[in-house]
Order: structure tokens, then sequence, then C-alpha cells
């Protein structure tokens, strides 16, 4: 072998490894409507329909703990998190297709945990299991599930078309998932060092099912079309609301301003936040996993949520050269900066 | 933790494992067509076509050794049988996604070589490139594809509508990927004993490409259609001709007779498993990864294939209560059985 240039991995970062991959693959075949670049790819079918098709891989010791998820919340998360991709682009799922490799340390009666899970979410959100693969791994388990969904092609929601003016909004409370994950890492910890103790998870059930086992929020994509609103930009919330914020803002050639007293964060991710000696500000910018919808919105369409108890309007929509910040009661504004999930 | 039964994955089988997970689910949705147990899933988008939908994940350590398979063609292989996939459902690939699990002995370009064999089968099999995922790993390298296709809806071929008198057809030759690995397999033992030894692998590029780099047989499905034919049953032989031949069987609910003589393998493949004393019908039936298309046709299309130098006629299907047998030269039936590849 000659001698060749080594560059590790951890140099590129998530988002330059993807558009490292990116810069070399072009769209060819005529039902590629949309490939790399949004939450999932978009694909015409049919003259009334986009087909919607994304991939989430989920690794042990990278993604999940089995000291202390169960398989089978772990199974349902699994498919949240794809069906989360669905209803970012306003789609309804339809199918996925489930590829595992575990090593034998799992049993049976383990990969069954696991498939009631992924079970319970087919049901919950109505998804077909249409195929999949198994294999054995050396070392620890690896889920990977392919998603499919439908939207009608005059719903879908891009994160690339904010306009100046619009407003930005959030579905339910964010922070949870990540302080949940302190919660846990913590009581494992005590674990650790004491076998005999049982793990203190009193009062932090939000929280902690909030990081165990998340729900892709298909009820506000319904709610949606009944409303007749269709938001300008949609993603979803997998790493934190900086770093998806600055998708919306960098795809849509746009600024922001949110305000700090706009975010919502539910009281028990507050509390515990403020235990572990962490702002809770930045465990709602920066935490991710709340699988929350952060989307857009036209300003007259306002009247259509104003009351909605689960949607929070933070913000609005500015021009690029503004930036994006984060404004403080106090009037200060802070760049937001977001690097996502570096998981190298 | 109460008590709980623990059951050795080994103890299902690949085929137990995935009847165990089938028996699960069922499918709901009216744009699932078709689900577990055959190529692919067959979905409804629209009237004329069905959109197919498969998965494949390889594990490094199980289905590929990176000591002696260049990433190149790993890349490139990962989406051929994906490819081979659609193919056996008579179908056109069109889109895939790709997931990656990969640990830090990984540069940043031993991944771009990964991507140039993924490029590469992208171009030469006309697929788009659409999404993925990348994550780290604790160890080695897992690859997991999903790849999306169309096939006009009296086009498409499944396993389960074969009919009695149909002709047994395969492409190629088969048992070449299976002695071309016996090959790499003794070269990487020569090398272990001996670092300065090169590896042998003079003449045997045929075979050896075959497990390397193998080709979906996207040519043949365009033949068909040029040729106006469709066959009655089709799959790709991914684990051994006698394997494939049962499923058909099985899902079909009939039998089969397939002759030693006619069975189609390439003389060095015959030599090489000769030369590590294996029987080269053995390798045949029960070699994996050739990818080439085991298929059934009506005996009035005979004639549109007889002078198809890449298409061999092996048998013919017969009632279910003669069961599946190869039949020798000698006038010896011999009943076929196959366990597909077993990993766990």
């Amino acid at each position: 072998m000659e001698e060749t240039k080594r560059t590790e991995l951890s140099t590129l970062g998530e988002f330059g490894l993807i558009n490292r991959i990116k810069g070399n693959f072009t769209l060819n075949n005529k039902e590629s409507v949309k490939g790399i670049g949004d939450d999932t790819a978009v694909l015409e079918y049919s003259d009334s329909e986009y087909v919607l098709l994304s991939t989430d891989m989920l690794a042990e010791s990278v993604h999940f703990d089995l000291s202390y998820v169960p398989l089978r919340h772990l199974g349902y998360k699994a498919v949240a998190v794809n069906v989360s991709d669905i209803a970012a682009m306003n789609g309804i799922p339809k199918q996925i297709v489930v590829s595992l490799a575990l090593s034998n340390k799992f049993s049976v009666e383990a990969l069954d945990e696991l498939y009631l899970g992924i079970e319970a979410a087919c049901k919950n959100y109505k998804i077909d299991l249409v195929g999949g693969d198994t294999t054995s791994s050396r070392s620890g388990l690896i889920i990977n599930i392919a998603v499919t969904g439908t939207v009608k092609k005059e719903e879908i929601t891009y994160r690339s078309t904010a306009n100046v003016g619009d407003l930005i909004c959030v579905t339910g409370d964010l922070g949870g998932a990540f302080t949940g994950l302190q919660i846990l890492e913590r009581e494992k910890q005590v674990y650790l060092t004491n076998p005999d103790m049982q793990p203190d998870l009193e009062g932090k059930d939000y929280i902690v099912q909030k990081q165990l086992r998340p729900e892709a929020r298909m009820d506000i994509v319904h709610e949606f079309k009944e409303l007749k609103l269709i938001p300008t930009s949609m993603i979803d919330v997998s790493d934190g609301l900086a770093s998806e914020l600055l998708h919306i803002c960098k795809q849509s050639v746009k600024g922001a301003v949110i305000y700090d007293d706009k975010l919502p964060i539910d009281n028990l991710a507050y509390e515990t936040a403020t235990e572990f000696n962490l702002d809770p500000i930045t465990c709602i910018l920066n935490g991710g996993e709340d699988y929350e919808l952060l989307f857009t919105i036209k300003q007259e369409d306002f009247e259509k949520i104003k009351n909605h108890a689960d949607i929070s309007v933070i913000g609005h929509i500015v021009d690029k050269a503004k930036g994006v910040n984060l404004m403080t009661k106090s009037g200060n504004a802070y760049p937001v900066t977001a690097q996502g999930w570096v998981h190298f």
C-alpha cells in the first residue's frame, strides 16, 4: 500500500460529513424531487401527492444505553424518531422497514420486547411494517429504520421556504428529553457505585418519558389539516432548538429573532436543569431529542393557533443580514449558535 | 427483575426469526400491497405502477472482512445487493438511502472510498442517493441501504406464482462468489502466517470479482421487457440456489425437479471447488452471494430465451406432492434442502 493521507472523521463534524457526501451526488431520475438536505427525501410517483422517504440509525452506546433503556421503549422510539421526520414534512407516515444488527447477548425474548415496542408505535402512528433485515453483529445493537409517508403536493413543508415576517412556532415544550437524560445518567452512576440502591426517578416521570419514549407530533400534523394551516417551513427538533432554527434560516436564506421568555419549558425540566446547575435556556437550545416541531407561519394565520395550548410563538423571521439572535428580557441580543450532536 | 426465560437467537434461524416477526404484523394501510415475504415490499401510490421498497444490512466480520475487501468494492456491493432485490421483482431501481455506523478507525479518506463505490453503483444502475444517516459505532462498520424501485403492475413478479409445467431458469453461473470467497480466505491465512507473501489471486479474477463486486442482473430485467417476457415467478440468488428454489416452491405451493447436468457453473469455479475438495454441485446449491436471478417461465415462452447465452433452463415445476428434487445424470433423485445463511 502506498502511504495515504489520513484525516480523522472528527474533523468534519456531522454537517461537514453530510455536505461532503451530498457534493458528489446529483439527482437524475425524474421521480427524485428532493434528495439530501431536508427531513426526508421527496419522491414523485403520482400526480397528486409526494412520497416521502427517510432513514435513521440508532447505535448502542451512542444513542442509547441499555442499562436504563427498556428494549420496548427503544423499539417505540426508533419508530417515533423516523415518524417525526415525516411529520416535519407535514406528511402522513405509511410504512417502515426495520434492519437490526445484534450480538448474541440478545435473546429471542429480548428481540420480542423490542418488536413489541415497534408494534405499539406502528399501531399508534398507523404504519405498516413491510420488511427488514436482521444480522448478527460483533458488539451491541444497531437499529436502522427507513420510513415512507405521503403528503399532498400543495401541503408539503420544506426547511427552505420561511419568509421575512413569518412567526416562528414550536410545539409542546423543550429541554425535557435532555434533562430526563441527566436524571437517567445520574441514577446509573449511583447504581454502579452501589448496586443495592434503587434508581430514584420519583416525580421525574414526564422528562424521563420524554427521553425514553418520545412521541412524534403527528397530532399536530393532523390538526394543521383541520385548521387548514400550512406552515411556511418546518423541521423537527431532534438536535436542539438552536441547530434546527439555524437549518431553517440557512436554507431559507433568512435571519430570525427568538425571545428567551417565550421559549416553552416544562416546570419539571426547568427545576431539573437548575438541580444540575444547567442553564434551562441552554437545555432548550442545545439539548436534543425533544422531537417537537419547529415551524413558521404567515402572520395572518396567527388567529388559527393563538389559543392552541400546545403551540408557542417564540419569535419571527427577519432579513438574513440581521442574523439569528436570541433576545433576552433585559433587551440583550445573543447570536444563536449550534453544532448539533457530534458523535465522532 | 423477575427471572425470565432466555432462548438463544441461534435456535430460531434466519427464517424462524422472519416468521416470528411477520406473525405479529398485519398490513392496514391501503397503500401496503405486500409486506414481509418477498424480495421487496410492494406499495401502491399510483394507478399504473407499484413502488418497491427493500432494505439490506451488511455488517463487518459477518458479511465482509476488510482485510481483503476494498472499501470501494464494498460500497458498490452494498448497492448491488439491494438493486438485486428490485430486479427480482422485475422492477427498475430508483432511489437509495444509506445509513452507516462506523468506528473512529475509519478516516475521511476511507469514507470517501466507500462512497466512490456507492456512487459508481448509482451511476451504473441509474439510481439517485437521496438521503441517509451516519453515526459512530463502538466497533467496525455497518452499512444499511434501503432502496426503492418501480414496476408496472402487470409486470411484477412474485415468488408465489409459479405453475406446474413452468420451466425453471437461472441467469449467468452459480458458485462463483462462494469459490471466490474460498480463495480470498485462503490468501488471508497465508498472509497472516507470513506477511511478506503477496496474495496469489492469479487467474482467479472472475470468481474473486463475483465475490467482491457482484452485479445485480438489471441487464436481464431490461431484456425481459424487450422480449415481452414476464416470468411467472422470480427471486434473486443471494443464499444459494437450493434455498431460493425452496422459497419459490413453498410460496407457490409447488414442487420442482432440477437436473445436475443443467446447473450452470463457470469452469474456474468448478476447478476451484475441486482444488478445495468441495463438491461443485454443493457450491451451486448452498454457496451464496451470486446475485443471479432464478425465475420460472411458461413453456410457450421457451422460444424467447432458448438461444440466450446467459440464461439456463435447469428444470421444471411439478406438483407439490412430488417434492423438490435434484436429478442426477445417473437417474437418482435427491431432495433439495437448504438453510440459507445462518448468522447466529
